[in-house]
């Protein structure tokens, strides 16, 4: 095995421990106990790629390579290192750490860039513990700072506090001026059965999906599961479950590829003989054409309204809304241009996924490629992307990371 | 007010105090803290009205008032004193309170019964955080020892376990030797709106209705939310809230005051853009007719089945059946007699809820009485019975008791 898979293989394998939930997949959420075990790695890993090191005020955390330009803007590669629960050590994970062998190969090859090369590794891209995408949303400054961090989680812990009882400092500014970008480059697993089925080891990405999430709450009336005649109940799980089951419907008939899944469901009282009274759950709508996810949120919405009444209320919430979006042509030619130069077979991809790489594309020119996942899997224990798709991911973004700080 | 009232009114607000979500109704669990502090409170006031107080190897708390008669079998009044989550101050802690009156009355006149007098405060009827009527199951000995303090809650955690945190010892008995009961009175609010809507005090229960839980878990396939197609999804959510759906209708279907409640749902791994693989729900299902609950839980068993294939599994578990009981016809008139000779209004009734009552009418004569809910509520914050109502309960149960403790 070569340098780099070995050097790629150890990071992954070290990583995936980090988990609350050993032997069941990774469960990293943001600022959590095994947050801060894979950050003070990722920091040592940097460190020793001669990297400087720095965290901002939400804990996304930054390597940097100064370039012999004075105050260039940097080339940022990597991607998020939280988990959803019970995941796999790929999603996001196998970015920073690709982010972390570009350094490794910049150092062993003492290259000085003309303009900086950073890595970074972003918390809470996926909205286990606060809200989606929060790390580059964070930089990108979409969300008024306060309103970022008094964000609270299930427990009603604000981002604040989260971050105070880990030990990170939250009075840092989270902001980042975009002129001290010059570009962002992900690697992420696919997370689907394409570049698997078709046998090719890189997609560039053209297109990102838009995605949509809502949060629904009903609200019903308790009462006793033995005395309360069926004639005179306000069920709120009745009502959400009839709601939750007609959903896929709405994906299927807009077609192309749209998506919904209710993924988080929290019942109230939730006893075994209360008739529930409030029930919480999300909706998480995504497809290639803004139109369609704009029809699946309205059907939602007018389905939801349609139970109001009898006892029965209910609301709808949209906490995220995201744009499909093009990516950088001139980035995606790059990267093909320089996976042909590395005999490396690509395709042209849309991503499913909503990815960092979204966000940063608002404010600087960005590039994502993805790599195949075994079985298509995704956040789930059985997640799995081989050392060698993994290599030849992060040659194709050190070669381009190397021409991008030097043009 | 009465010494008797301002008594009752006093317990009531005393041992509402004692909860997990103050502000937000009454929350004890057994084993809790908030357990341990009404254990603590009932003890005090047992020995106060010179009770010998013990407790046995599940945490079920006796007063006794020994007899003239050597070893005779007691006259047990009283009730549980667990609570669902959110719940209110009467359900089950209203009929402690009574029992402690009947004590407190019983020492106020001199009375020294030819058999004895015992109050009881049962543990984990509601099945909140073990399994429902666990404290009189353990008295009967419906269960085997073992199996029953092996039972774990949704944390894990085993009864033996959660009794050693507390500083319990389940190494005592559970079981009692029915030779040593001679009847057991309780008082319980009704949970339903027919004794307030029709203006009478007390209702004399003449039957309770059938009891079943069911378990059910719908395993499918997790998936990532956007990278997942619609039609390559075995999403266990969809599957179960399709089903929890379609179940009211059965009891509809079945009528003659059938019900069906799913009340706790727990949604793994509970991620807004997972999709989810495992989901269980319980299933209440409750009937006057033996015959009625049957039908529901072959239907639910069916339907269940019925989604088996495409990446999902399906297991329904029965944890609890108990059939329809007509109570004793002896005590029942009983209760009718000293009513009338109080003055105290009164009509027959079947309670819709399973109560303690129910399973101890297998080994030992058992009188049961409801006495109004407002509006009908239960399970609720809003639960509320009036003072003047427990009283008038009390002073049934008062005079039933010394009835029974000397023929």
């Amino acid at each position: 095995m070569s340098m780099s898979k070995k050097r790629i293989e150890n990071h992954i394998q070290d990583l995936r421990a980090f988990t609350a939930t050993p032997g069941n997949g990774v469960t990293r959420l943001t600022y959590s106990k095994e947050d801060l075990q894979a950050r003070e790695y990722i920091k040592e890993q940097m460190e020793e790629y001669g990297l400087f090191v720095r965290e901002d005020g939400i804990g996304n955390i930054f390597g940097k390579l100064e370039g012999t330009l004075k105050d260039g803007p940097s080339v940022i590669v990597g991607s998020h290192f939280d988990s959803v629960p019970n995941g796999g050590a790929y999603d996001g994970t196998a970015g920073v750490v690709v982010g972390l062998e570009v350094a490794a190969l910049f150092k062993e090859n003492n290259i000085t860039p003309k303009y900086p090369l950073e890595i970074i590794a972003m918390i809470e891209e996926e909205s286990s513990r606060f809200s989606g995408l929060m790390g580059s949303r964070g930089i990108v400054g979409s969300i008024d700072e306060a309103d970022f961090k008094n964000q609270k989680d299930r427990d009603g812990i604000s981002v604040t506090e989260a971050m105070s009882n880990a030990g990170l400092d939250a009075s840092k500014p989270v902001y980042r001026d975009p002129s001290t970008m010059k570009a962002f480059l992900e690697m992420h697993i696919e997370q689907g059965p394409l570049l698997e089925e078709s046998n090719v080891p890189i997609g560039v990405v053209q297109s990102i999906v838009g995605l949509t999430q809502l949060e629904v709450t009903i609200k019903g009336i308790a009462g006793h599961a033995g005395t309360t005649p069926m004639d005179r109940r306000s069920d709120a799980l009745i009502t959400a479950t009839t709601i939750i089951s007609k959903l896929p419907q709405f994906a299927i008939d807009e077609g192309d590829g749209t998506v919904t899944t209710v993924g988080r469901v929290q019942v109230s009282p939730n006893g075994a003989n209360v008739i529930p009274d409030n029930v919480y759950f999300t909706v998480d709508i995504r497809s290639g054409k803004a139109e369609k996810v704009l029809n699946v949120v309205n059907k939602v919405k007018e389905l939801v309204a349609s139970y109001n009444g009898n006892g029965i209320q209910t609301s709808v919430e949209q906490s995220l809304y995201i744009e499909p979006k093009a990516l950088n042509p001139a980035i995606r030619s790059l990267l093909a241009e320089v996976s042909d130069d590395l005999d490396v077979p690509h395709s042209t991809m849309k991503s499913g996924a909503g990815h960092d790489a979204m966000v940063l594309s608002d404010v600087t020119d960005v590039g994502l490629i993805l790599v195949p996942s075994k079985d298509g899997i995704s956040h789930s224990p059985d997640e799995f992307t081989s050392t060698e798709d993994l290599a030849r991911g992060a040659t194709v973004l050190y070669e381009a990371a190397k021409k991008l700080t030097e043009e």
